[in-house]
């Protein structure tokens, strides 16, 4: 049977007609039709399969059965809003409340990663009384409006960008190419200074710090891993300020770092955010996202008398798929994988990094890396047109990657859990063909007589 | 098989130890436990049924076969993200459109009503270069931070309330209790004109207007249906002023009012809105909503040169499923379905009108149905109590139905679409009952003597 209704061309035509513009395409001038997907690979309309090393939604495997069966029953017997009581709703609290720090004991349940981090704002406003929020440059919350003002990655990306007057950008806790870098004696302190200094400038124009946001490990932002003891003098800071740390997941969260569940653990037993949003690995797929906060801050919110009801969030099918998707993360041991398959990875990579002059920086936690191509080792120029190139000859080889960063010079790895080190000697096998080629042209280039 | 895992007791106790405080449950004295659902029934654990009256989400019937069916089947092919090309995506914004008036031919696919309106607005700010919008008197909108601040029926619950200085509120069009009644000659013009003066008095402040938003008929607002004309009238002056109009249907869309497919429509052939939002009953409970626009205002967003890029909307399952949505729909004529039921509904209740004084008014569009309970006709005292009391005797009886608008008097009919008359006589023979035994016992406290 085809999984086609139309030819490429006319849903192409049909999206162009019906389809917001401002709702990109990969590959725009070649896009892929995909039909269906099975653990790491997708297929587009000819059968050919793709290796997927860039949807971290589809965290424990495109389509996984088990996912798949729960969400079908459970669509069977009842989907409501969370006015009512049910057992999934609480079982699911406790599941994840459970692979938390105690205190991390609340939760509400929404449909988005955008939807979450907002609330995790009004969370934040309400029990600080306060307006100020410092984020991090490059950073990237989400889509709607609030978080458009926090993101520096989108709203830099605006011609006529007035910056919200309650919104204050700390540096990128970058090591390879931030402020403070790999050579400084306390990076960590360096840059939690900086959020320091911040708050001192904002308590001098008589404002108030509501909280500090940061994704624990910037993805979007180029695959950034902020030092050790970052976050915890960056919570001191902002607590004696009177604002909350929000440790936004969405991206990083459910085992994907490997030696721990959540991202932000890296940092150490000793830090605890308080209020921790989640999102596109939660459901592999399905819309769905969790915000978990402490009583204290829940009770603060409570106390301003509005009730919060979210349509869709907590619903019976949400809390069956997300449970399913814990279970196979602890049946399969997902999160072992990724330590594993991601240490497999690295290696392969950093024997790139010795053979290839243009891969400036290795960094990764389990199945979360970035490889930073630069056409200059000690300048650290970005090779952005090199990135795209090794996107597209991949793509052409039916590989998905993608490149991020603020220069679009970082190759971004972030497959399904599944995924094995077959796949990843293939695609850095590919890479290191590609990286090959790239460097003869350049030289030629460069050097045209010499290499002819 | 039990569809329980825990007692009511401890479901109940793991609530409150693990789900935000803000999030209320339904009669929470003693909450319903719903374990299963089907049609306009829903099922607590011991088995008992529920006859549904308020769960517009389910809008083809809770777990309709063809919905679920239509999950199922693409969740296991496929669900990704909108970066690559799929059929179902614009299939489904195809026949979306097929809906709409020409004009509206853009579609932006998000995952709840809130993420629709924020959506929304920012089009309207990005299209129009302007700030400042206008909302209605006892508007809910949804519950991002940027739609409590145009939903007075929100922030009025704060007690600190602190109005966003770019939101302006207009009277509610509410011919029943609103400033322009219906022995007004022209209450549309009068209400469009309060409209005309606010955005007059912005402009002389030097603020300029980027939209109007109201839902097409006001649901938590109190079931408020707006004058013929009021909707040109506003869209007139709004467009001439530079702005645009937002036309909020996550509530009352998808043939709910039975003589039209959009409750906008209601208005007239010659009134467009030029956004439209969509949510709740879009996927019959699935998280998934939909805004619509046309092609200038979805070109000026793409101008900004910043990407939309929604995770989940717009992924094969939910597009899958807003599908089958639309055909059961047509299929099982619910639209024609609304319209008769609705009308018999009506029938049945302005009988009641006649018969007991508390009955106010009732007024409704096919499956969208208001009854406004007061203690005097001339007066029109909100009759709160006698609602509540209604409410949670019907609740005893095992019928859902709620109370809401600025007074929580006004009893809410938006029953699943395939609700019956045999439905209908039901829930007006209990009314009925409790209405005579409130009026009975209101006597014997106003007269004690007269009744012994």
């Amino acid at each position: 049977m085809s999984l086609e209704r139309f030819e490429k061309k006319k849903t192409l035509d049909l999206r162009k007609k019906h389809i917001g513009p401002s709702c990109k395409i990969f590959f725009s001038h070649d896009p892929i039709k995909i039909v269906q997907a099975k653990g790491q690979y997708m297929y587009d309309e000819k059968e050919q399969s793709y290796l997927d090393c860039i949807n971290n939604v589809a965290h424990v495997g495109h389509c996984h059965p088990d996912v798949v069966k729960a969400g079908a029953q459970q669509m069977e017997l009842l989907n409501t809003n969370s006015r009512f009581l049910h057992d999934n709703l609480v079982v699911y609290a406790q599941r994840l409340q459970a692979t938390l720090p105690e205190k991390l004991s609340v939760c509400y349940f929404v449909n988005s990663g955008s939807e979450a981090n907002d609330l995790a704002l009004r969370l934040a406003w309400q029990y600080s009384g306060h307006k100020d929020i410092i984020t991090l440059e490059n950073a990237y919350h989400g889509h709607v409006s609030s978080l458009i003002d926090i993101s520096p990655y989108k709203f830099h990306q605006l011609s006529d960008a007035e910056q919200n007057q309650f919104v204050h950008v700390a540096p990128s806790p970058d090591v390879y190419r931030g402020k403070y870098r790999a050579d400084h004696p306390d990076p960590a302190t360096a840059y939690a200074d900086e959020v320091k200094d911040i708050i001192n400038k904002v308590h001098k124009k008589g404002g108030k710090i509501a909280a500090f946001i940061a994704e624990s490990l910037q993805s979007c932002g180029g695959q950034v891993i902020p030092p050790v003891g970052y976050f915890q003098q960056v919570a001191e800071h902002v607590r004696k300020a009177g604002g909350v740390f929000i440790a936004d997941e969405v991206q990083v969260g459910f085992g994907r770092v490997g030696t721990h569940f959540w991202a932000f653990q890296l940092q150490g037993e000793d830090f605890v955010p308080d209020i921790v949003t989640m999102g596109k690995p939660i459901g592999n797929g399905h819309p769905m996202s969790c915000v978990v906060t402490t009583r204290e801050v829940a009770e603060a919110f409570m106390s301003s008398g509005m009730e919060y009801f979210n349509t869709f969030g907590g619903n019976p099918v949400s809390c069956a798929i997300g449970l399913a998707v814990l279970d196979v993360i602890v049946k399969e041991d997902l999160q072992g994988n990724a330590l594993r398959v991601g240490r497999y990875l690295t290696n392969l990579l950093e024997k790139q990094k010795e053979k290839h002059p243009l891969v400036g920086d290795i960094r990764g936690c389990g199945l979360f890396v970035g490889v930073e191509l630069v056409r200059d080792r000690s300048k650290l120029t970005p090779a952005t047109a090199e990135a795209q190139e090794v996107i597209y000859k991949l793509k052409e080889q039916h590989i998905l990657l993608s490149a991020d960063g603020p220069h679009r010079n970082v190759l971004k790895f972030k497959p399904p859990m599944c995924f094995t080190t077959e796949d990843a000697d293939l695609v850095v096998e590919k890479i290191d063909h590609i990286l090959t080629v790239l460097i003869v042209i350049s030289k030629q280039l460069l050097y045209p007589h010499s290499v002819q």
